[in-house]
């Protein structure tokens, strides 16, 4: 199957389908517009809520605009970097200036799409609070999960829009430049979810380690100097660093399917199968992939429409649960139909029904991981409660028992991911080309209903938000505070719940670029042999590479949320009237510091998903860069499961003792469940949801670089490139030790 | 180099270094012997101390007994299934019966080396502790060491004999007898890994919840009815169950190198460059990994005898470190004699200095290990000190500082092994086979020292126990105490040490085992490729089983410490008498209950253990299950090194409070520091240590179904095999849920 891929000439058909998806990716642009302005549409009329929210989204545009600053640099070197070494790669010119090109408008398109979500999450949180005061739980329900859906369908409609823009005008080319425009996306997402994730984390512990500790006020009380950085960070976090890292997911899936569906033709079985016929029913594969994307734009819109609370249950969990059915069952049915119509068997001349099954599957996997996460992170469910009933023998315990429920979650979701692999494998026994083909397919079926996930995710911060808002304006009202409250809670469980899924998508997409860098570094023929002492070894490093970022992210919230304990206490001290609610505090002071760590803390890791590639390929070469991905998955999938799931289930049995189990709040059990919920957090949401956009930017790095590894290069340069990738990993160690806090710097 | 393996015929000097080495390993046990009537030599004179180590002596005896009750009847069945399933697959007879009593010999080896140990050890502790009574700081020093050393050379005294004498009889077969060997030696490592870490693990954690915790008495406190079953943990978890780990991995390098040696004349390369004389060559690599153990039983024995304190020193572990360091260098200078001797190139007629490399790399190898562990966990180091430090925040940050300690460490442990085979491969470029024999020959050096490192181990619970007889005796006296606290911290010092080498000959081992089966799996020329999907979902699922084993091993403690504590507590209830020392508890039923909680334990794992290779070989095939054991060795490696660190750093930040650091004992920060200590427990001494026997296990058991896997058989019996061992992997799953700690069985 080796061979150069060519895509057959489009006619008229193919041009219509082309349309009909770019069409769909306007169509969602227009639908996200609309959702703005239907959130916009409320009007709120509360002075305190309106000053706190204030707050917070000049606290979360700062931080993105600072994000964007730093970002910038970095990026438009890395830009002329990729120009001048494909230059010297591709004689086509076209190739190095679509790639650099594309690799600004990924930056641009992922950083987008979190930051236009982001900045209707920070206007929803308070029209959400305050249609709780006014209006019907079902209304506020409908502007926190709509205004959700704003990032979901810009994501859509940027992803798909870029994904198809680029394959009508490089064709065959395309995944090549894709990669540059994956690579830019997923280097934002890298950036926002560390930063994000240091962020909203020191921010959280920082508040919580003076403010509730010290200081015994509660959460989100506005005399503390970092209550607001805390509501900014949920936003910086959960919101913009998720969706730029499914962005990139759903690029990538995308355009791996029309790859392979194109490499059919290479694969004498298939041409032997389907004759004369070859061609023709090899562009319905390729068209496949974009109608598939196109149906889930419709069936996303048409779920997410659908979500309202019927009154007589009181819990929008039901109906946010109804329309990712519904649109899971429209998005099954839509494949159908064009399965039906469109993709019939040239010989048999009956449609192929089989190939409803690999999308299918995806889709099966998107329920499967989330009623997982479910069953491991649910407070009524067993893990939870054995979790808190381990509370009873203290702190120790509620740690090992969270440890052994999430070190045993990574296996369940590892069979699911592997049994995915599996089941695609098996559908076309006939042909290599077609299972592969299958593999990507269930890429795709998984990332369909994205624009519903992500209104999900980011419903979580906007109702943590609505509630935090709520609180600190003083209001008093019951009903508004039950419903929020109510709120808050379900948002929980569905940015845990989206959390597995998030991870699932970045396996299969580091598994789809896996599968181009097998053939961009020419290795199909020769494989990756894991026999071979140097791809064992490549299988080592790359394995360990997710255990030290992990490293890196831990210590960093550590030092980030030690200086916000050094600020809020100053604050504390030094403006004694904060207490008696005689002063306000600075929160701008406070957001200020934890935004300039979070920028500084991701330089280290930002190296290391960089570098170590570059370093394992010039060094030993690009089989034993092959085990090195192989192994940067692996664990990567393993300690992100791993982490979420322990992080979820701790965080959990902490809310279920504080409704009243064992005792509830005040008691040694809720006291030992706070630790498990502290040492969650960082696991959670900074090293645990990283390791996704790390998995995917390590992939890209090695897919950008493989053409220029398997070149016979002067060793003066390759050394040089290893001396350059060895220094700059040594000073990413070296940031990871920096200011550590030992006696000496106190 | 494909072909079939055959050993050429041994001249007199062949017969002769045979014969040679045959002795060394007699000299071994005479030695060992020889140290058993050294510290038996001293009478205690003592009656309350005699009466304290009697009943931990008793408890470890009865431990081992019912553990190898439990075992023998399972090991039988084994042995059975072995006979008949390798009589299918070999025409000659002498496989099969070969095969089965190796099987046998090897479970009896490895638990014998870790019964005369242990047996030794619970004798060696009243001695040490009432030499330190009666005579000096030097001379409890002696005892104690050299009754610690009495395990390494019963290793390598049963290692040497018995691996020699397989090679003699088997030949070039001696590897397959050898896996049955291996096998053997490895599954009852396991079983005393695991049994006596949840065994050593449950005690001391339910001693300490009932008796520090709920009565507020110290330590060792013998109203405790759970503190002898804490002593008795010490040396069957340290003790047995390292002994028995070290001594397969000690077998196996063995093996390796041999096996690799005759290799090389199916290697062009290498019969191009030594022409004629490449037989005779050969030869002599086939024999040097022999002379190369030999050397390490003399200089092991030489550096043990060595030990001892200088009185101005009053620090024994410097004594410790001269005697490792001069073991160290007299096995490099015994090298090198043997090359200038014997290795000499045919064709330049000198010495090729260049296998003095591969065998001392090994040896920094374990010199660089010690010295990261020593790094990572010293309470004088850095990270001890950070993570003491974050104990003025809470148990939290205790435990995260210690999380991000212990995931970092990984890195650096992989870093070492992956240069390490890097280093070995660079010596020999002009011959691949030549490379491969040098990978093995690193193996062979870590292992030199097995009876020095083997020593180091077991001094360390010998100390501990003798400190808690001590104590438990009531005797007055500053000076002895001051001399057994701090033999016992350097015991925890040396223990540590060792369990990070432990770790590294695992992997060492597994890589070994690694390149046999890609021989007997026949994968030579197709090789094992990631590339293709069903290698990847191998990896995958190879990748979770520690994860999952980890988990087991962590509900297993959490569920038998919970029996101790309501054991401890009922004897409280029931006998009021003990609190005011009128009453004596009932040590020996808390031992029982451990006893029976260990062995039932061990179901779980041990089904995985042997049952996941099994599935994926039958359910994807030969290379898949490659694919499986190089994701299991990764994860396995890192995850055995994060838990030990973690563990090791928790326990001596806590140390390092207790000494005064931050206020010392009482204090908040030294709570903080208890909690990241009890999470450490399980980690390094159960869950940690485990997975070195359990990535050995999964390698051998694939090793012994590789030649079945690939037969093509039929297919219902591939199906039933496979059906069987999902049945049997789905009861492991369902026994670590068992019995769970929740309200309902409250």
């Amino acid at each position: 199957m080796e061979g150069k891929i060519v895509l057959p000439q489009f006619g008229s058909l193919e041009w219509g389908i082309l349309f009909f998806v770019l069409a769909s990716s306007i169509v969602a642009l227009i639908y996200g517009i609309f959702l703005v302005r239907y959130v916009l549409r409320t009007n709120v009329d509360d002075k305190k809520m309106l000053e706190v929210s204030l707050a917070i989204e000049e606290g979360a545009m700062a931080y993105l605009r600072r994000q964007f600053n730093t970002m910038i640099w970095f990026i438009i070197a890395l830009m002329v970097i990729l120009f001048f070494v494909y230059k010297s790669v591709y004689t086509d010119i076209r190739l190095p200036l679509g790639i650099s090109i594309a690799f600004l408008m990924g930056v641009f398109a992922s950083y987008g799409a979190g930051f236009v979500g982001m900045w209707l999450s920070v206007k929803a949180n308070v029209r959400t609070a305050y249609t709780a005061l006014t209006k019907s739980f079902s209304d506020s329900l409908k502007i926190s999960f709509r205004a959700g859906a704003v990032s979901g369908m810009f994501t859509l409609g940027f992803g798909l829009l870029g994904a198809t823009i680029i394959f009508m005008a490089f064709r065959e080319e395309a995944m090549k430049v894709l990669v540059g425009f994956g690579f830019g996306a997923a280097l934002a997402a890298l950036f926002m979810r560390v930063g994000g994730g240091i962020y909203t984390k020191a921010a959280d512990v920082g508040a919580d380690l003076v403010g509730k500790v010290e200081k015994g006020i509660p959460e989100d009380d506005p005399r503390n100097a970092a209550t607001i950085a805390d509501n900014v960070g949920d936003n910086v976090g959960d919101c913009a660093g998720m969706t730029a890292d499914v962005f990139e997911s759903y690029e990538v899936t995308l355009v791996a399917a029309i790859i392979l569906a194109a490499a059919t033709l290479l694969d004498p079985s298939f041409t032997q199968k389907y004759g004369q016929n070859s061609e023709m029913f090899a562009l319905k594969l390729i068209m496949f992939p974009l109608i598939l994307r196109a149906i889930g734009v419709f069936s996303s819109m048409i779920g997410i429409w659908s979500v309202r609370m019927k009154e007589e249950e009181q819990d929008p969990m039901r109906g946010i649960t109804r329309g990712y059915i519904l649109s899971a069952i429209l998005s099954i049915i839509g494949f159908a139909i064009v399965i039906y119509l469109y993709l019939v068997d040239p010989i048999t001349n009956a449609p192929d029904f089989r190939f409803l099954i690999p999308p299918s599957i995806g889709i099966l996997l998107a329920v499967v991981t989330m009623w997982l996460t479910d069953y491991f992170t649910h407070p009524d469910k067993k893990p939870a409660t054995e979790v808190s009933y381990s509370s009873k023998t203290g702190p120790a315990t509620v740690i090992l028992t969270g440890m052994g429920v999430g070190l045993e979650s990574t296996v369940w979701a590892i069979v699911v991911i592997a049994g995915t692999i599996g089941g695609a494998l098996l559908v076309f026994p006939e042909s290599l080309s077609l299972a592969a083909y299958s593999i990507a397919l269930t890429g795709l079926g998984l990332l369909t209903t994205t624009g519903y996930i992500l209104a999900m995710d980011t419903y979580g911060p906007i109702t943590d938000n609505a509630h935090g808002i709520f609180e600190m304006s003083g209001v008093k009202d019951q009903k508004a505070s039950r419903v929020l409250d109510r709120m808050d809670a379900i948002g929980n469980t569905t940015k845990a719940l989206t959390k597995g899924l998030a991870i699932a998508t970045a396996v299969i997409a580091a598994i789809s670029l896996f599968r181009s860098f097998i053939d961009e570094a020419e290795l199909f023929l020769k494989g990756i042999q894991i026999n071979l002492p140097d791809v064992f070894i490549g299988i080592l490093i790359g394995g360990a590479v997710p255990f030290l970022f992990s490293s890196f992210a831990i210590k960093a919230v550590g030092r980030a949320a030690f200086l916000v304990v050094e600020e809020v206490r100053r604050q504390f001290r030094e403006k004694p009237g904060i207490m008696e609610w005689k002063e306000k505090p600075d929160y701008g002071k406070t957001v200020d510091i934890v935004t300039a760590a979070a920028q500084k803390e991701l330089i280290g890791p930002g190296i290391l998903a960089i570098f170590s590639p570059i370093l394992v390929g010039f060094l030993l070469g690009a089989q034993a860069l092959g085990g090195f991905l192989a192994g940067a998955i692996l664990t990567g999938q393993l300690l992100a499961v791993f982490m979420a799931n322990a992080g979820g289930v701790w965080d959990n049995a902490k809310k279920k003792i504080e409704d009243g189990f064992l005792g509830g709040k005040g008691t040694d059990s809720h006291k030992a469940a706070v630790v498990g919920d502290t040492v969650g957090d960082p696991f959670k949401d900074t090293a645990g949801p990283s390791l996704n956009p790390l998995i995917k930017v390590i992939n890209l790095v090695s897919l950008l670089i493989a053409p220029i590894v398997i070149l016979e290069l002067p060793v003066l340069l390759k050394l040089s490139i290893v001396i350059v990738s060895l220094v700059a990993l040594t000073i990413a160690v070296a940031l990871s030790k920096r200011g550590a806090i030992t006696e000496e710097n106190k």
